[in-house]
């Protein structure tokens, strides 16, 4: 139990922000030291700026580089303002090529263009292979330090040249096999390496199933392929088959986590990269354009509503049963929404099934609405009295929830095909739909059976 | 380009769909010969129950225990429904015990204990070990194939092991060290053992920092670690500090890809493993109990409204205004409350933290609220040229904006001290308050200013 409660996330933050509370420094620096940089990343990311500073500064040097790779963007950017071109240099020493490229991008153009005239050529130029590619690709999240072997050899010979080599680096569950011209031939598993007859040859144990990824291929389809294989590193080829480098599982997983993150956040019109303390005039900013786009949309409804005000003029309980149907309508639309958002991240829905599935939510819609209309309808007619206004909400309910399970499925289809993130818009479209439809149906049936 | 193409995730479902539309039913089988299982369990997740039924008899027998591992629970039942005793025996023969120990708890009970009667003793007592513990803890997600070596033989001998035993379990990138009882001492690289002299031993270069990750840690926690460690296998070990087994990184991507997707899917109401072409009824019977809870939440608005008939009657248009202050505050609230989803998600988000947080949620809302009341309220002013309809309407806006972000702050907090997932109810909860404060502040200056 007690091993289990030190690995329990709340503790190192209460801890540090107790041991900064006292001022007393020196265990907060013993703290620290203990701790994996990526535990460091995530407790800055935690700290409101002034705290975050001070126990910048308070951070071994030697893990700044580390450190800095873990945080998001948009804390890297704070950290890497109060930092010198020493301390930069020093950071990013010992750093993968991957990962140094990602940081450069952050960096000012002064700085970074100093830091690349302080590498040796060999290390610039690969650098610059993997800068060449957008960040979001397979180039972009390669590293260039695959070792490679030719299938000719025996495995005696690559057992002696490791040996010699004395390193491996992380991650490398398998050797890359190249031919001459440094084309992608297959892979050789060190596990192969370790259980074969070292007098066999590379070619006859290599496994040449193994495809190259070819560089410009997104980010998530990267993802997607370790996941459904199980991959720990792969090849990544330019269009001729050259080996260029590899990637490995621990980047696929901060993929896998960053387009996590994008799909909740951008359902409320924020950022992945968002710093929960970013300064409150970055946080107004960025939050007043979506807010923005909802009063657009709330506006239009208010517009809709005011069509009808003689109908409310004259039966004002209208009024306080109108978001009732917008409401539900809403809800019921972003459970299409989601639904559709999911399988469109893991490939699984496209224009080949979006009838099926259409149909299907279609009837969901139908039945829903049919039993929460009886519901509603009764619950209307005995609060009221009034048969007409209870007949004419569960009417309103029935359409609207049908006008949610189109929109649900057929917005997201709509905007992929527009080419935007059905994930960042299809939730705010929905919602307006569904509002502007609830208020429309609901006063309009009103006003034709009612008035 | 052809080469990234052949990447792309439409065109396997596609041409699928086709084959199937046109019966070529040879093609379909030559096809699904050429896929990887996971590829196959994505394709059955996206097609309708006829066709995934017709496609799944047409899958290679030997790839059956695989791609049930790669679908959904919801949908591996209904796969699983469709065979026998004998399919289902062959199917899980080559199957991980991690693996075997999820799916078993899906068979029905006659089944499954047919299937362990059937499996070799030494098999079985590891199996049951694995099924003690919870699905989503560290016992739960561990294998118990570790290859196990003694700290004091010579690299030079565990080579000679590796060799006799020609087999290395997938994802092994470190054998585990033991002591004679098997408690756990460290882990010994595949790479120390590919570069260092054979005649060291084991206790000079394993690495005796990586700590056993006690059985009963959660799931979340292991994903933590993994990926700020990034670990590709790591031990499990009892409260005394035996070895149990290991967790390898493609499990913990699994857990990394079911708790994002258990975020988005919980925001409305929805399960992460939700198939979706379950049969219609069962959608309704799921969804509709969401759509209860936002029922009894938007009769609550209705019944505030209703508190203010007498004002809406004497000045209809609040009857058109009132649902943007409502619906301003649900999409502000909604931006806190995700931001602090992903916070407590990822641990940076505790009561150390909460104040700082909440006052800066607060001073977002208060300026956003100040400038969006400023264009709200010139808006309502020259649309219906009444100064106090403006004027309310601005204040309650920037009321409701602040209710919005100490609600959106403080919901998920209280929900989570509650032992209630914040990804489930926090969302509804947040518009349940954003759209009752909201109709009662606006209503409420109205009746108290403007009558």
């Amino acid at each position: 139990m007690s091993e289990l409660e030190s690995v329990e996330r709340p503790t190192p933050l209460l801890r540090l922000r107790r041991a900064l509370e006292r001022g007393t420094l020196q265990n907060v620096k013993r703290m620290l030291a203990a701790l994996h940089p990526a535990e460091i990343a995530n407790l800055l990311e935690s700290l409101p700026p002034a705290e975050r500073k001070l126990v910048w500064e308070m951070v071994d040097p030697d893990s700044d580089g580390e450190v800095l790779l873990h945080v998001t963007d948009e804390v890297r950017t704070s950290l890497l303002a109060d930092m010198d071109l020493q301390e930069l240099r020093a950071a990013t020493e010992d750093m993968d090529l991957d990962d140094l490229a990602d940081l450069l991008q952050d960096l000012p153009e002064a700085v970074s263009a100093e830091l690349l005239r302080s590498m040796d050529l060999q290390n610039r130029r690969r650098l610059e292979a993997v800068l060449s590619y957008p960040e979001d690709s397979a180039g972009g999240l390669m590293n260039t330090d695959p070792i490679t072997v030719r299938a000719d050899v025996t495995l005696d010979v690559v057992l002696r040249y490791l040996r010699l080599r004395g390193e491996i680096p992380a991650q490398t569950d398998s050797l890359m096999v190249v031919d001459r011209a440094n084309r992608y031939q297959g892979v050789l598993p060190l596990s192969a390496l370790l259980i074969n007859d070292p007098a066999v040859t590379v070619a006859e144990v290599m496994n040449r199933e193994m495809e190259g990824i070819p560089a410009d291929t997104p980010a998530e389809d990267v993802a997607i392929l370790f996941e459904q294989r199980d991959f720990i590193s792969a090849p990544v080829v330019d269009a001729n088959g050259v080996l260029l480098g590899r990637i490995t599982i621990d980047d696929v997983v901060d993929v896998i986590r960053e387009q996590a993150e994008h799909n909740l956040m951008s359902m409320a019109g924020l950022d992945e990269e968002e710093d929960m303390f970013a300064p409150v005039l970055t946080h107004v900013r960025r939050r007043i354009v979506w807010l923005c786009v909802n009063l657009v949309s709330s506006l239009t409804a208010a517009f809709v509503i005011s069509l009808f005000e003689g109908t409310l003029e004259k039966i004002v309980v209208l009024a306080s049963l109108m978001p009732i149907v917008a409401s539900m309508g809403g809800v019921a639309g972003n459970q299409t929404v989601v639904l559709m958002i999911r399988g469109m991240a893991l490939g699984q829905v496209d224009a080949s099934n979006a009838r099926p599935l259409l149909l299907r939510e279609l009837a969901v819609g139908a039945l829903n609405g049919l039993l929460l209309a009886l519901v509603v309808g009764l619950i209307a007619f005995f609060w009221f009295g009034h048969l007409g206004v209870g007949l004419t909400l569960a009417a309103a309910l029935v359409c609207n929830l049908l006008v949610a399970a189109l929109a649900g499925g057929g917005i997201p289809l709509l905007l992929r095909k527009l080419g935007i993130d059905p994930a960042l818009a299809g939730s705010m479209m929905l919602t307006s739909t569904t509002d502007m439809m609830g208020f429309f149906v609901f006063l309009g049936l009103a006003t034709w059976f009612l008035l």
